[in-house]
């Protein structure tokens, strides 16, 4: 796809964390069966759910522009999604695997905080102040969910590693 | 490799950020030279120099765990520099061009920020200060290039793309 304009660049964003959205929607399961920890369990299924509200936004944002919500191939989230299931693979340990699990899950949700940052930013200057509020709560979620995993790191899933 | 303890996972994801460090060291002449803004390319030309620096840090970390400074394939990295390489080829305009440069480049930023912030709370949980306080130096840095690339964004280089 030929990217002209700023408006080019910004659906082809949206197609591309649309496909993001998908894939992590797919992998939060796995990683919720990998964790030993129960709050950390709940933590991935909590994120699922509002992974499944994200994609939502994104529909509105697809209807607003009154394109198909189509997604289009991301390697970026391949890329981090292949190394996840990779460590997961290679991680023995109980109490070390939920440490592990926390920095995959954030290197997701960095991904998708630098999207969504784009996207929001792009919509304000476009002028599409709908599409900007969507993204807005979504990345709001985003960097909630990166606390969340970095406050359970903290509140002893590295010590019980360590 | 087998992944047994925090102090392994540590390992591993040194191994991790210096093969990314190393990739990022090479795609960032290719962005300074993509892009158009001044501005953008001397952020660009900054950062590679302060990646030198980076690397050089990871290295310390690795002697003074007494350990070949040796990167690991990392997926994630390599997958968002595809996803950059053909979006840059994609693009046709000089100013979506910037503006586009600028995302990918929070796109690695964000990845970055992600394994370094795991990094340094790993490395204090393991009473690692030594190497918290080297890698900590590279997570401020991390943090603060996203915000020059947020600044690039919001003065101008979007407006002039819209």
């Amino acid at each position: 796809m030929a990217v002209k304009t700023l408006d080019d660049l910004f659906v082809h964003t949206l197609k591309d964390i649309l496909y993001a959205e998908r894939k992590i929607l797919k992998a939060l399961p796995k990683m919720e069966r990998a964790a030993q920890a129960e709050a950390l369990k709940e933590a991935f299924a909590h994120h699922c759910d509002e992974t499944e509200g994200q994609i939502g936004r994104l529909e509105q944002v697809f209807e607003q522009l009154g394109k198909p919500a189509r997604g289009a191939k991301c390697d970026a989230i391949l890329g981090i999604i292949e190394e996840a299931e990779e460590l997961m693979d290679d991680v023995e340990d109980p109490a070390t695997m939920d440490a592990a699990l926390i920095a995959l899950a954030q290197a997701v949700e960095h991904y998708e905080m630098a999207r969504y940052g784009a996207l929001v930013s792009w919509a304000k200057t476009l002028d599409r102040k709908d599409a900007a509020a969507l993204l807005e709560q979504t990345l709001v979620e985003e960097k909630a969910a990166d606390k969340t995993l970095n406050g359970l790191a903290m509140r002893g899933v590295n010590r019980k590693a360590a």
